[in-house]
């Protein structure tokens, strides 16, 4: 299969492929071997020609009234979002939402392996969830270079948001997963993704509440 | 304070508008009267201009360099966004992320109760977590009447979303806050505000696999 590296693709399309990979599974697992791009177009209600231009994003080529090989299309969008190389990730914060993460056992399939966590009550220093041991913030230097930790994963409150994402910073991470309401200030080659849980909502009750208005 | 009633805000604003809020309640909380669309901004390293923007879509009035009253800003963005009216809202999915959500008690200041629960496995039928107690699915559309729910959160695995979607569609449900990695039909009648994880990784994936190449 053809395959060229590229690196600058449409952040749209980068958000989009990963819809398309549980409905590629899904038909491996039917024994499918082959499917085009109008099929997957109407199974999400997407237009055809965006979804031909998001899978010719990853460089898997298809061939015309056939389709796609599913296997190999599978294999170049993980390759492409870096799901098939496992990056290491520390996860601070082990409240409500960091305990849930720390459990999620799928991560990875999405390419992430949470290998350490920190938390600030003396009393969780050293539990174990999944393959995660809980350390103090002030171990998180060396935990960083020994387990060749990539991700950094925010899951403390507010307030503390920035403070833990210096240390990352400082520590040599080169990604933050963010789940805090806040906009975070950090160096240029740090990069930052957001999943903002209060904005989200905010949509939705917004909508809710002024629909009828 | 004027404020006038404006359903149609641009979404960046409403995405933006719940990140100004806890600046806001710490300033209130440390005993402050007044603050700037440039204080404001420089905190998060916006443009004052978009910050200007994103506060005059709420209706609060300012005043020229003394700025808003910060109480009175946090009502109308609190108004705004719906979050001081309560509405109910039913869980579907017991899982990790779904404990978590059940058990975080914040939702409340940001418009939401959830008040009732609903998963697959017999033997959690019963349990209470928080004020939402779980029920079986086939119980939906008359809790729904009951409890007088609008929103459905969805936090089942991706092959079962679009059948609960579909039971909270005939439930009567209004908008819906979708987790699993699924892009659902609906009808025109029913909002629905995706939180994709999936998604949101992939973009920090994407970017940490393929900066260096």
């Amino acid at each position: 299969m053809a395959r060229k590296k590229n690196s600058h693709i449409p952040e749209p399309s980068v958000r989009r492929l990963p819809l398309y990979v549980p409905l590629l599974r899904d038909e491996l697992a039917k024994g499918r071997e082959r499917i085009s791009c109008s099929t997957i177009a109407t199974q999400y209600g997407f237009d055809p020609t965006q979804v031909r231009k998001d899978l010719a994003a990853t460089g898997a080529v298809g061939t015309a009234r056939v389709g796609f090989k599913i296997d190999e299309l599978l294999h170049a969008i993980e390759d492409l979002l870096g799901w098939r190389r496992l990056k290491n990730a520390v996860l601070i914060g082990v409240g409500n939402l960091g305990h849930a993460l720390l459990n999620y056992k799928a991560f990875k399939h999405y390419g992430i392996s949470i290998v350490a966590a920190i938390d600030s009550s003396e009393e969780k220093i050293g539990w174990e969830i999944e393959e995660a041991r809980i350390y103090r913030l002030e171990d998180l230097v060396t935990i960083v270079k020994e387990k060749n930790i990539e991700i950094g994963i925010i899951t403390v409150p507010a307030p503390a948001a920035q403070e833990v994402a210096d240390y990352l910073c400082e520590a040599g991470i080169k990604g933050i997963w963010n789940f805090a309401p806040v906009v975070l200030q950090k160096p240029d080659t740090v990069f930052i993704e957001n999943v903002q849980l209060s904005t989200s909502l905010a949509v939705l009750t917004n909508h809710l509440e002024h629909q009828n208005t």
